[in-house]
């Protein structure tokens, strides 16, 4: 295996013979997804970061790579600083960055693939000042050299049960032509492989986590969709549940289709379709209007059949989960364990369900120092002990046909410190704020963020993520378009309004650099609320995520009656929940860890 | 005097006449002010809307007049909805109104000395949707038919002392220039009235409630600067004041010269100067460079004098409104009380302590039902009594020549109803929250909103309003560009990073309609917080208002034990700075309204 100097030096070989200046490098596919199938890891092929959000530039005589305020420390272990200089979004966005080192007059390259169209026109303005080139490559320079690159997955495609999705992938079309027809449009672009599992209601395993098949779509307004991938993924009952309405062609097809377009009027999303995308439906001479994927909020706002199945998802993935902390107060005393085992450990109870597709991100295991890296991903090369008297942060969630889970605990080993036990309880008290925040409907993510982080405020701390993500069924546990997270943060969906039936991650952190990490997540339902005298539709969260909050973290001095008030009614949820799958010992633990404060 | 139904005709003549389809009123000036001179006031002539903000679109067979949620009710009462019809900002903007009402093909004139060049390109293309244009007029038609319109102001400047500037005009232009020079620009372009006022140290009474002179000025990288303004209205102590390095000329010669300014590198902000300006310099050959108005944020942030003052200030204006309040409370159960004789009453008691300049704005002296309008405005024909057992709010302030004020107290006259406790008691929860709320650098004001707004939430109500605006020194009681509201909302400045030396309101508040209106309002400073251990720094909001909260409409039991001790340790203060002022019988009665809870 080649060295990342090499691989660095390969690709700046590369863009010489393709007479570039400089090479633009982001962690997406071809469909803007988060986590991507191992043929386009391009990012961690070249630069070693493992991290779930990022991207590089690299000129000729610089390289940068550019993370955001969870991967601070993370980057600064995995990627030479040798070789690359550490940027941090969104303060310095790959195009600032651009604008102060390009070459004067030189030509930096893309892959119109990879990139949004509006990423495209800010690198393309940002470029102009130095009077360089942003150039679209026909094929990818990464790809030339990297010589044993994964071919794409050839996975099966498999049908997700209406039982589980709630509606037929024809009654979603039907609304989808519906609203294409408001719209004055023929069809409307699917890209987001999640938006293309939620419609058709199919799974695929293309991709690291998220159960996906590669794929592009067109949806029309009469409710018929061309569908775009490996004709040898589909098998004959995939192939009966599509039906006629549904046309399969190779993926390979997707680009000559849209080309053949003209004089439609085509919808497509300019967050989610890439730059070629908008190109080839321009030179076909297609009408493009630029909308949100008519996909993304349906598929937010779960039907009850999804929240029933979030909730007996939740109840088998919490039993796990106490299983694995009954085992881990057993053990870890001893002094035996590591982060590996750990994880390890945790995966065997989810898989004794019976009912694990996939783990739904890999296991945040992370002891004592590692605790801080915020979305730390344990190796052999970082495997850390379990120590006594430290930290333990556990952040895993599992894939079920039901619904996708995602829960962080942090667990106390020996005696924690007194400031230990200070940070965790105030952030309990914001992980309690959002749990009985109240609000109106049309209340905005990043209007309830800083519920979560008054109380580290107040002692002079924060967090740098954000405090929620929206969650799927059975699909990408970060999902959109919501998020609970300040505007202006690195990641879009604060101002989206939340609504009924949204699921969202509430996970304030604390983190102390070298020391430890602290974060309390659950997954929480966005509910009506009934108000007396209310004079708006009222909202707030109902949480699903059922597992003990180390009791012996808590400062109970520093909660208020109603903070107490909540971790008592939670924890007695958690034993009328979970309890009823467990027995004997594990039983008797886990009403232990539930005893009221 | 032309009813408003004949201005609306003769208006739409003259727009035959011009060969248009249709025009835009915004409220607003050639400086995109807020408050306007009266020969801006066209919005009033042309529909009788009496609020600070809205606009309105006129077309052949319709019309619409467009406010925010503080007019909904305002705008009912002043307007005639059969001629115009009610339109929500920011749920339905002009652009939208027109994309949806304009006739097809239409020609839609706007003037563009009214109008910033993001407004007209947004409007441009809805229309354009429409197969409809958008096109600049040479001459404001409202104009052509406004037969009684007022000339321009022509009173005349005068020298904002160093005393409370605290800083010279040279050495803030020096400033200026550096930044010039950095940017690689010649020079700026300072349209905003308050921005030319502070930069120069001038005040000018040119506009209502804003101490201004109608004036554009271009500032260069060494330090000189041309100020556009009629000659007649600088005397010899101005002009020796403002210096070599200033060149005066008229204020008409301003677009010519922005034509003359061609190769020259130009700053000029989009959100403050209007599409002519910007037209003007494109037409020129200028290099146009759109950055924010260098004086917007060192305006913002007050220096040490500015600060002074604005405590001195404070302390005169609270004793005023103290006087009153005591007043109010011998007056106000005999019965024979109205808004308008007690907003004279305030005025009195501001004017005695002889250093009032003016009123910062329109006194809103809202009895019962009339406090439930936001920006209610009193006038002969909407004048209430007030009455027994009912609420009365003043919202209210002063131009001082050191600082300026804006205040809000809500006064429970006879015997208060639970609910009107409990409101007022949630009221006051959020502005304590706000008060006491500390937070890291870099935290904006959409970040801390909602803290206002969390126990009017929990009831299932809210307020239809921001929660806190800039105020000026001596010069804007609405300055940007900070703000504390949600991101999205109809004004700017939500995620503007809050700085230390920044002056907000803080005035949380609820209404309900035909029955009561309730607000709290106080200024607070942007301050640095020590606190131990910290990780940021921190900031914090120190109140610079004082004036004693109704202690007979606080619900006690809703307080925390923190919330409590804010309120007595504020009426605490209130007592030490405004106390020592008065005497015999107001002295006496301040110190029970301020005694503890």
């Amino acid at each position: 295996m080649s060295s990342y100097a090499d691989r660095l030096a390969a690709l700046r070989q590369q863009l010489k013979a393709d007479r570039l200046d400089g090479f633009v490098v982001p962690l997406t596919d071809e469909h803007m997804s988060e986590y991507v199938g191992s043929y386009a890891q391009r990012l961690a092929w070249l630069t070693g970061f493992q991290g779930s959000a990022g991207s590089a530039a690299v000129l000729p005589e610089e390289a940068a790579i550019f993370t955001d305020g969870r991967y601070t420390l993370q980057v600064r272990e995995q990627v030479d600083g040798a070789h690359w200089s550490y940027q941090s979004v969104p303060e310095t966005s790959v195009a600032d960055w651009l604008e102060e080192h390009a070459p004067e007059g030189g030509r930096i390259g893309y892959d119109p693939w990879l990139h949004t169209k509006d990423w495209v026109k800010r690198a393309t303005k940002a470029l102009s000042e130095k009077g360089a080139e942003l150039v679209a490559v026909r094929r990818n320079p990464i790809d030339a050299v990297w010589a044993d690159k994964p071919e794409p997955s050839r996975a099966r495609l498999i049908v997700h049960s209406e039982e589980h999705a709630g509606k037929s992938s024809a009654a979603k079309r039907q609304e989808m032509a519906d609203w294409l027809k408001e719209q004055k449009a023929d069809s409307a672009v699917l890209s987001a492989l999640d938006s293309i599992a939620w419609t058709f209601n199919v799974r695929g395993a293309d991709v690291e986590h998220t159960p996906v098949a590669l794929s592009f779509a067109l949806v029309h307004d009469d409710g018929t969709a061309d569908l775009f991938v490996a004709p040898e993924k589909i098998g004959d009952d995939v192939r009966q549940h599509l039906g006629n309405g549904v046309r399969i062609h190779d993926r390979s097809e997707f680009e000559p289709h849209l080309r053949s377009l003209s004089g439609k009027t085509v919808v497509a999303d300019p967050e989610r379709a890439v730059s070629a995308i908008f190109a080839a439906l321009e030179q076909a001479g297609a009408k493009v209007v630029q909308k949100r994927d008519p996909a993304v909020l349906p598929k937010a706002i779960k039907n009850q059949a999804e929240i029933d199945g979030h909730r007996a998802a939740q109840a088998r993935d919490g039993a796990a989960l106490v299983r694995f902390l009954h085992w881990l107060s057993l053990e870890a005393p001893k002094g035996a364990l590591d982060e590996l085992g750990a994880a390890a450990r945790l995966l065997e109870f989810r898989k004794a369900c019976g009912e694990l597709r996939d783990t739904s991100f890999d296991t945040i295991s992370g002891a004592g120092p590692n605790g801080a890296i915020v979305h730390y991903r344990v190796s052999e090369e970082t495997n850390r002990p379990i120590e006594l008297d430290s930290l333990y942060l556990v952040d895993s969630g599992g894939q079920y046909p039901d619904g996708t889970t995602d829960v962080t605990r942090t667990v106390a080993i020996g005696a924690p410190s007194a400031e230990m036990g200070d940070r965790f309880t105030r952030v309990l008290k914001g992980h309690v704020a959002i749990a009985r925040a109240v609000f109106p409907e049309g209340t905005r993510g990043s209007q309830l963020d800083s519920f979560a982080r008054q109380y580290l405020w107040a002692a002079g701390l924060d967090y740098a993520h954000g405090t929620g993500h929206g969650v799927g069924s059975f699909l990408a546990v970060h999902e959109g378009p919501q998020r609970i997270s300040p505007v202006g943060s690195s990641q879009p969906g604060g101002d989206e309004p939340l609504r009924a039936g949204m699921i969202l991650s509430n996970e304030p952190g604390y983190y102390k650099a070298g020391e430890y990490g602290i974060r309390i997540e659950n997954l929480v339902l966005v509910v009506s609320v009934e108000v007396d005298g209310s004079e708006k539709k009222t909202l707030g969260f109902e949480t699903l995520t059922f597992a003990p909050i180390d009791r012996t973290l808590i400062d109970i001095d520093m909660l208020s009656d109603g903070e107490r008030g909540w971790v008592n009614g939670y924890h007695a949820q958690v034993l009328e929940i979970v309890g009823p799958q467990l027995d004997g010992e594990v039983r008797g633990w886990l009403e232990e860890a539930c005893a009221p404060l």
